[in-house]
C-alpha cells in the first residue's frame, strides 16, 4: 500500500502513520519526494485496509498495491475450478447452457419449457419462484409452490435446477428443492445472504450487481468462499450505463478479465444483459468466443403470455436456433456442449 | 400506455393486443401511422404494466404515459408529508440535521460524538450497528451490542436515534432499540426487507440505491407505503458515475425532482455523497439551498481511529463549522434549524 | 410522435399544439385519457422534431415513435453496404483486420510494424499523424511528416492506410495521403468535421464517442451520409462507464444492435475498447462472433518504447496469436479473413 | 509515480525501468515487497508520464502521485483568479449571472430577451450563432448573421456577450464580434480549438465535456493556459449518467472540488445541467450555495416558439423569480450580484 501525504506534511506528521504500520507487524517505508511525502506499507493488504490510513487528516490518498480478494484469485489458486450443479460440471472444457423461464408460472408451463430446453441439449433448468420486482404491483412469484414445481421438473426430465434466493431466511427452504442457489444482481451485496449461502452445501450462482465493479464482484464471491463454500460460479448479466437502446450493457470485457484474475467459472446471462430478444443469440455467440464457461438464457413457449420479462425470452424456435448458432463457435474454442 | 408495433404489423396482428387491453377493462385505441401502427391503452398504468404487452413479438416498444408509483406521488397527495423521528419532525419548515459516526464502536466513543452533535444543535443521532461492508475482512459492526449503546446514548442525551437494518429478520430486534430504521443503498431493492419495515411501526429512512433511478427509488418507497407504513423519508446519498475524483456523484437534481414529484421528505447524505471530508460542508450548503429537508452527516471525535469511513467523517471543529455555514442558508430558505 | 400534456391541461390548451401539427402538414390526434391528455402526430419524425413541441409549457413529455435517422437505417436500405478502403472491401463475407501503431513515430518503426501486419494477413495499415492527447505535455504526433510516412508504407507494402483527422481544416491535406479518414471518438460530434468529410471522396471510419448513445452515433453517420458521402464505416471502441478495471467498456451489445438497425459496416476496436493488452485477443474473438465486420488493433514491435498507448499495443508474437485465434471463429461465422 | 511490477518480476527485469527513470533525470527507488516489486520515481509527473512506463510488459500498473495539470492548479497559484468579460468581473465576491436564448434567432427576439436579462440585473448576454446539433435535420444557427446581432445587442444594452465557437477556423471571426468565446461540452477535447483560443486574446468559457472527468477538464484548461491565454472560466453543465429523469446530472460535487483544486472561476449551467425548466431555479440556488462564481441560464420570451432547447428555457416571469430566489443565498454567501 502506498500512502500519499498532503502538501505541507512533514516527517513529524508522518510518524504516527509509520508507527501504526509497524505496530500492525508490517514494514513501513518513508519516501520523501519533491512535492509530496509518500509512505510505503509492505505486507498483507487486508491488514493494511483495516488500518484505515485514509482517515488520517494528513493523508491525501491511499493506493493499494494488491487486490483485496485472495481466496478467489488465480494467484492463490492458479488452476481453473470446476463446480458441479447436480451431475453437470460447470467449467473445464464444457460450455454449459442453462435455460428456462424467468418465472415459474405453473407445472404445465414449466414442463413444456423444460422439454424445449432438454431437447435442445441444454444442461440445467432455471426458473424463479421468489421474484424481486421493481414494482410492488408486479407478479411476485409462486414462492414455495414454485419450488415444488422445480423439483417435479427435475424428476421428470433429469435436469438439475437453479433458482434465485432473495433472503437469508429462505436459504434452508430452497436448499431442499433445487441443485443450485442463485444470488441475483440486486442482492450481490446482501452480505447476510452471502454468508448464509457460504455456510450451505449447495453451489452458488453469483450474479454481478447492476453497478458492481469487477473487484466488488470478486469480494462478494470471497464472502461466500470465506465461509467455507467453495462452489461459486460467477455470472456477468449486464451493467447499468447511460445507453438506453439496450436494457443493460453486457460487459464481456469483464468476463475476459474475470477469467484471467479468478479461478472460478464465469457464466454470461445474455437475456438480462441485453433485455432485447433479438440480441440474445449474437451475444451468446460472443460469450462463447470470449471464453465464458456457459450461458443462462430465458426462454418461454409463449413469451407473449409470460408473467415477467417476456420481452427478452426466446421462443422455442429461437432457442433451437441459439444452440445451432453457438455450436460451431463452441467447437472453434475447443470445447463441447 | 402507448404500444408501437414493428414494421410489417397489420391490423390483424394488432387485434390480440387490442383484445387483451379491452379484456382488462381498459380502453384501447387503434392508431395507424405512415410507417408504424401505434396502439393506445387508456387506464390504470399498474394494470397495463401487468399485461406485459412488451413481450409480444409484434411489439417494438411500449411507452408508459403515467408514472408507475401512485401512493408516494404528489399527484395523489399534493401537500408535503411530515414524518416524526422520536419527537423531531422531518419535513415542513425545519431543516433537520442528523449526525453521528459511521459505526458504533463503544459507549464512550458514542457518547463523546453525541455530545458534539447535540451541542451543535442537531436533531438526531446516527450510528451503524450492523454494517454492510464490501470486504469480508472489514469491521462488520457490533450488532446487538451496538443497539444497546444507541439506546443508552438516547437516554443520556435525549436525542432520537437512527440505525441501519440489513436483513428482514432483524427488523423486530432493531425496532426495540431505535427511533428510525434506515434502509441502506445496497438494500434499496431488497423487497423482503422493504415489506417487513412496511409492516412495522417505526419511520423508515430509505436511501437511494447506488445506481437506482429516481423512479425506482419512488417504487421502493411505494413498497413500504403499500404495506401500510406511511412514515417514509427519502435520502439522496450519491450515485455511481464514471467520475472518480469523488466517491459518488451527489445528485441534487434528483433532490429537486423528488421534491416536485413526491410528498415525502427528502434528506441528503453529503458524507457518502462525496466521500471526501473537505467537500461535505459546501455540499451541505447546496443541499439546504436546493430545498432538501435535512442532512445526515458522519462525524467522529477522532476520525483517524474510526473503524470505518473515517476519511469522510467531519472532525468536531468541522462539524461546528458545518452548522455555522448552513445556518444563513437555512434562514435564506425561510426555514429554521 | 406522442405528446403527453401536464395534469390540468384542457382541450383548449391542447388546441395550439394540434394546430401546429396540422400546419406542418402532418396529421394530429386528440386522445383524452383518465389522468392525462395525449396528442398524436403522424408523419415524418424529422419534421415533428423541428416543431419543438416539448418546449410548450403545457407539455409534460414527448415520445418519438420513429428513429430520427433515416439514410443510414436498414429500414431505408435493407441490404448491407460494403465500403472499400483502397482495394479492400469492408462488409460482406470478409472479416477485415486493420493493424498498426497508435502513432506514426518514424519511417523505420512504421515499416517494421507494417511488415508484421501484412505478414499476418491483415488488410489495412493504421497509424496516427495528428494525435488528440488529453494532456498538453504528451506527444502530439508528427503531423504532415507522419502522413508522408503513411504514404511510403503503403507504397512499400501495398496495404491501404487509415489515419485520424482532427480538424475540418485538415481534411484536404489528409485526403491526399491516405485511403480512409478516421473520425476519432472525441470528434464524433464535431459537426463541422462531419460535414467536411461528408463532402469528400474518401471513405470515413467513424468511431463512436466515448459516451455517445447508439442513436447519436447513427445521427453522426447521417450527417456524413446526408452531405453525399455514402462510404461510412462505424466503429465501436468502448464506452465510459463506472468500471475502472478496464479503460473502457467495449459495448458488443451495441455492435449487434447497430448491425440490425443500420446497413453500414461495423468494426470493433478492442485496443481502446479494453485498454489492456491481455484482453485484446479474447475481445477480438468475441467481436468476430457477435457479427462485426472487422477489427482495428494497435500493435508495435517494441511497445515499451511506443510514444503513446504502448500499454494496449500487441507485441509481434501476440499479433500473430490474435490472427491464429480468430481464424476458426471467422470460419465458424461463415466468413473469410 | 509508483510502478507496480507483475508477479514473477525480478530485480533484473526491473533494471531497464530504473535506468529509464534515472536517464530522464529523475530519482528511482527499488522497493521489493512480499508479493510484488514496486518502483518509485520521484520528480516532475509530466516527464514521468512521457516515459510511458505502463507500456512495459513487466508493468502491472502505474499510480501517479501528483496531478498531471500544473498551471491551472491552486498549488501553483493559491489565490483565486478573476477573469473579465467586457467590464464584468467573473470570480471574486461577485456572483455573475449570464442569461439569454439558446440560439440567436433574430434581432427582435434577441433584443427582447436581452431586455429581460438586463432588467433583472444580469451581467452578460449569451446566445448561440453556430449551433452543434445532434441531428443534421435540426436548426444549425444563423452563423455570422447571428454574430452581427450579438454585437448590436451589446451596443443597445451595454451587456457584454458570450457565444460558442465550434471550429478552430472560426476563432478569428468570432473574436471580432463578442467579448467571450465559449467552448461547448462536445468540443472540450477538440485540442486544435483549445490551442487556437489559447493563442487568442479573448476570455474563454470552457464547458466540461459530457463525460469528462474533472481531471480531464483541468487538462483542457491547461491546454489553453499553456498557449498563453490565462483568461479561462470553467463551467459545469451536467454529466451523462444512467439517470434519465433529468437530461444530465449536474455535478455540484465537481464544482466544490474544482474550487478547491484550481484557481480558475467556476460557473454552473443549470439549464443544460437539468434539461428541465422546473429544476433550473432550485439548482441555481444550490449553485450559489456550493460556492460557484456564477450561472449561465437559458431564457426566452416565448419558449414554445424557440428554435432550440425551448423545453429548458425560463420564461420572463421565471427569470425574474430566479433572480429573486438566488438573491438571499448570494448574500448569505457574503457575495453580491
Amino acid at each position: 500500500m502506498i500512502v500519499v501525504l498532503k502538501p505541507g506534511a512533514t516527517k513529524q506528521s508522518a510518524q504516527p502513520l509509520l508507527n501504526k504500520i509497524d505496530a500492525a507487524g508490517l514494514k513501513s517505508l518513508y519516501l520523501p519526494g519533491v512535492e509530496r511525502i509518500v509512505l510505503g506499507a509492505i505486507g498483507d493488504e487486508r491488514i493494511l485496509a483495516s488500518l484505515n490510513l485514509d482517515a488520517d487528516p494528513m493523508v491525501e490518498s491511499v493506493k493499494p498495491i494488491l487486490s483485496p480478494y485472495k481466496l478467489v484469485s488465480r494467484e492463490a489458486h492458479p488452476s481453473s475450478s470446476i463446480v458441479k450443479i447436480g451431475n453437470t460440471e460447470v467449467g473445464g472444457d464444457t460450455f454449459t447452457v442453462i435455460g428456462g423461464p424467468c418465472s415459474i408460472e405453473s407445472l404445465n408451463q414449466s414442463l413444456d419449457i423444460a422439454r424445449v430446453v432438454k431437447d435442445a441439449g441444454s444442461h440445467v433448468f432455471r426458473g424463479g419462484a421468489f421474484k424481486p420486482r421493481t414494482s410492488p404491483y408486479a407478479f411476485q412469484g409462486l414462492g414455495e409452490e414454485g419450488l415444488k414445481i422445480l423439483r417435479k421438473v427435475s424428476q421428470h426430465t433429469g435436469l438439475p435446477t437453479v433458482t434465485e434466493v432473495v433472503d437469508a431466511g429462505d436459504v434452508g427452504l430452497i436448499t431442499e428443492y433445487v441443485d443450485c442457489l442463485q444470488i441475483g444482481a440486486r442482492n450481490m451485496q446482501n452480505y447476510r445472504l452471502l454468508k448464509e449461502v457460504g455456510q450451505g452445501r449447495k453451489p452458488v450462482l453469483l450474479k454481478r450487481g447492476l453497478s458492481a465493479t469487477l473487484e466488488e464482484t470478486l469480494l462478494a464471491a470471497e464472502y461466500i468462499y470465506h465461509e467455507g463454500n467453495h462452489q461459486v460460479i460467477l455470472c456477468e448479466r449486464g451493467i447499468r450505463t447511460y445507453e438506453t437502446a439496450t436494457r443493460n450493457t453486457l460487459d464481456l470485457n469483464g468476463v475476459a478479465w474475470l477469467k484471467q484474475r479468478s479461478h472460478l467459472p464465469v457464466l454470461v446471462d445474455p437475456s438480462h444483459g441485453t433485455g432485447v430478444r433479438e440480441l440474445v443469440i449474437p451475444m451468446s455467440r460472443a460469450a462463447v468466443a470470449v471464453g465464458a464457461d456457459g450461458i443462462i438464457v430465458e426462454t418461454h413457449t409463449n413469451p407473449a403470455e409470460a408473467l415477467s420479462d417476456g420481452h427478452q425470452a426466446l421462443t422455442e424456435v429461437m432457442y433451437q436456433e441459439l444452440i445451432k448458432e453457438i455450436m460451431p463457435i463452441v467447437h472453434a474454442m475447443g470445447k463441447k456442449l
